[in-house]
């Protein structure tokens, strides 16, 4: 090792940026042994978006020269185009050096972009018990524990000395995504503890792994939901889970890093989905216009159509409206901050629901909690419209302040109850809170706002 | 170790789930081995949940009894409530042994909670080293690298050899957070190198940390954002992320596990922020109703006032209405619909700022992509509406109609273009992209709703 041939070595860090002009530099004058260097040395996540920006040929150097294991990360960390035309030019050799240097999770997530005939194609350069792993893992279910695990792990056995697990970590670790922790197993392949390497190096020689691993392990099922994995590791400060198939025999493990993207993905999409949107999983700036057009127009219609329902009761009271036409001026006003009230009460109870696993159990804290809340935040509304139409709006008596703001009162208690009942309803129906609720606030909050503000209007102003 | 005395093992982990009932008969029986044996060997997290509910007496006998090593954990997973109630009543030799045993970070975090005086009598049992330590840590502002971190890891020098590093971990690993990842640093203590102890257990004997190590380190400094901390660890799918000081020594370092509650609670509170709530970090259900009611209100009624606005223009349209009252009944939805378009681009970019590093330099590129999306979609909208209002709707002639539908058109394009832009200008005026938004979009899209719909009316329907 040691990078003294490309430039004195403690200097490097200090002074040298890896750029794409250095890659190319050293790829046209073929400086084999620097680029070597180089990929050893320095971050592979910097240098795969280097090797992203490469043309194909210069791509196909660097996938030539350089040592398989660090070819393999360096694909898995490619953008999924370029992984796609890499494909069609390498060799089969090469294909079957890159999945044989690949962690079957990431394999997995590259072929799920793939047309199926191009999967099939490169499927036949795996190995006979890589393919058979790699079919499961494509059988699992989208957002399943089973579909992001990975299968690279080290097995021990319970009757295993500290050497024996040594040696046997040496054997099988080199392949495995981490062996901080690894997992004891039965005969059948049963999950029956975990240990860590730290553990196996600090415990005595004789001591065997019946004696060094946990039992209480925290697992999940292939079919568990990714959310649920996610939610198990949080609580229990893991970095490491094992995921057990329905006969708890060990069949992978999920990692930080996995989970650290499904929150990311997981919150994205609620934000998505309680700004209206059918979620997407791709950046905004790689979205194309029309996909992007595809997630918003749909809601867009459906609110638009509902909305109707609010026309039509307008329409209804035309003649209370021609009497008292200043009613109209306050409108606006009143369904845009019931709106709002109900919005603060979804926002807390969607995400109370996500962080705080609140259940359809906790339905009447809530309905409690929001009914308090929302009658001092009411109250408070009130007073200030009341205090505001009497004191600035000319045109609006006491009587007529007097609907507005009791329209105010009522709608904040009802908007927060409904925002912070129909997330709990929706996990009853087993439906996502966070999708149902948005639109369904507005339109209920649009058409009691109004019907209740005219009621209001002929109880006290008279008709 | 083993649990025969308690009950046959290999039975344990498949029959008995440890209850409180259980917990509390050990303790009221004063079944010591038993107690430590449970403690030993069940989960941590589910057991402090269990501590959580006991009376403090029962607690204190806990404390007691156990390993020294096991209560500092214990008591670092206990509610904020429990905690203090049981520093209250520890003696100062239990304080010793319990912030002996935590982590600097866990410690950091509960002193936190804590009156000032209570810190100090704390830390008075703190050995002068720790307490330092503590005092640097408790000096770094909130939400910054250096305010998470741990100081528990295991410093390695370049020139040590495979077993100096092994006997090095050995001694300090047991008090780290992690060995998994150890720190090569200079004699300035500078950080000049990362190693895996699976590098050093799979390397010949005589090989020193210089070769081993990797010198490309991805860091961050203690006043960098956490959010920034937790972008990079995501990016480059790392574990373990150290922090330097101004002059690149090693400090401290953060693990998957803190990052994991960073973003978790980051996107709590984008969320918060976008339903118009001001962040609260605690559980929705512990949280009192005055504090869920400050949350809310400020921004109820700074709504409420500038919804008055929309008020103001439509007393000034009264003539305008009165010939033509038809035109209120589509007012809401006009103004709801264009909110929500203009909602769905705020979510898409607030999102992609955080989670695909969208900025200003972007602007233009948001700009296209918003016009564009906004263009078919306000189009769709155009010519649905236009064909409801033309068929269903009997008091709409097709003037009436072409007013409405093109108050929709011209308005989805501006209020997509303004919730696309609003969040980048945000980061421009170093303002939180989610915050500041979402307000100034309702208020945006409803004075221009009315002003646009009753411009287009006078033009078309004559005045």
């Amino acid at each position: 090792m040691g990078f003294s041939s490309f430039m004195g070595r403690r200097r490097v860090m200090e002074y040298i940026e890896i750029t794409q002009e250095i890659i190319q530099e050293l790829i046209h004058s073929k400086q084999i042994k620097a680029l070597k260097e180089v990929f050893e040395e320095y971050n592979i996540v910097n240098l795969a978006e280097i090797v992203g920006e490469l043309t194909i040929e210069e791509a196909l150097f660097i996938f030539k020269v350089l040592n398989k294991n660090i070819t393999g990360e360096i694909f898995a960390y490619l953008p999924a185009s370029k992984q796609q035309r890499l494909i069609s030019v390498l060799t089969g050799d090469q294909i079957k050096e890159i999945l044989h240097n690949t962690y079957t999770d990431d394999i997995v997530d590259f072929l799920e972009e793939l047309p199926a005939n191009m999967v099939k194609d490169i499927l036949k350069h795996a190995s006979n018990q890589q393919r058979a792993v790699i079919n499961q893992l494509l059988s699992y279910p989208d957002n399943t524990a089973g579909s992001i695990m990975t299968t690279n792990y080290v097995e021990l056995k319970e009757e295993h000395t500290v050497m024996e697990a040594m040696s046997e970590i040496k054997k099988s670790g080199g392949k495995a995504e981490q062996v901080d922790y690894c997992f004891v197993v039965d005969l059948n392949g049963c999950l029956i503890g975990i240990v860590s390497l730290r553990d196996i190096l600090f415990a005595p020689e004789d001591s065997v792994m019946d004696d060094l691993m946990h039992m209480d392990v925290i697992s999940v099922k292939t079919n568990d939901d990714q959310e649920e994995a996610s939610s198990i590791m949080r609580k229990y400060d893991i970095t490491v889970l094992p995921v057990l198939d329905t006969s708890n025999r060990l069949v992978g493990m999920i990692t930080a890093d996995d989970i650290i993207d499904i929150i990311q993905d997981e919150a994205t999409e609620d934000i998505q989905k309680m700004g209206a949107i059918t979620p997407i999983e791709t950046r905004y700036l790689d979205t194309r216009v029309g996909v992007i057009f595809k997630s918003r127009i749909t809601w867009l219609l459906i609110l638009m159509v509902t909305y109707a329902l609010s026309s039509m009761i307008i329409t209804s009271h035309q003649e209370l409206l021609a009497v008292y036409p200043a009613l109209l001026a306050f409108l606006p006003m009143l369904m845009d901050t019931t709106g709002d009230a109900g919005s603060q009460a979804l926002a807390m109870v969607v995400r109370g629901i996500v962080v705080d696993d609140l259940t359809i159990k906790d339905f009447f804290k809530v309905v409690w909690k929001e009914f308090a809340v929302a009658t001092i935040c009411g109250l408070c509304l009130f007073l200030v419209n009341m205090a505001r139409m009497i004191l600035f709006v000319d045109s609006a008596g006491f009587a007529m302040a007097l609907v507005v703001s009791l329209t105010m009162f009522i709608l904040t208690v009802i908007a927060k109850l409904v925002g912070g009942v129909l997330p709990l309803i929706a996990i009853l129906l087993k439906q996502d809170p966070a999708s149902m609720a948005s639109p369904i606030i507005t339109t209920v909050c649009d058409s009691l706002s109004l019907l209740i503000y005219f009621s209001l209007a002929i109880m006290i102003l008279g008709m």
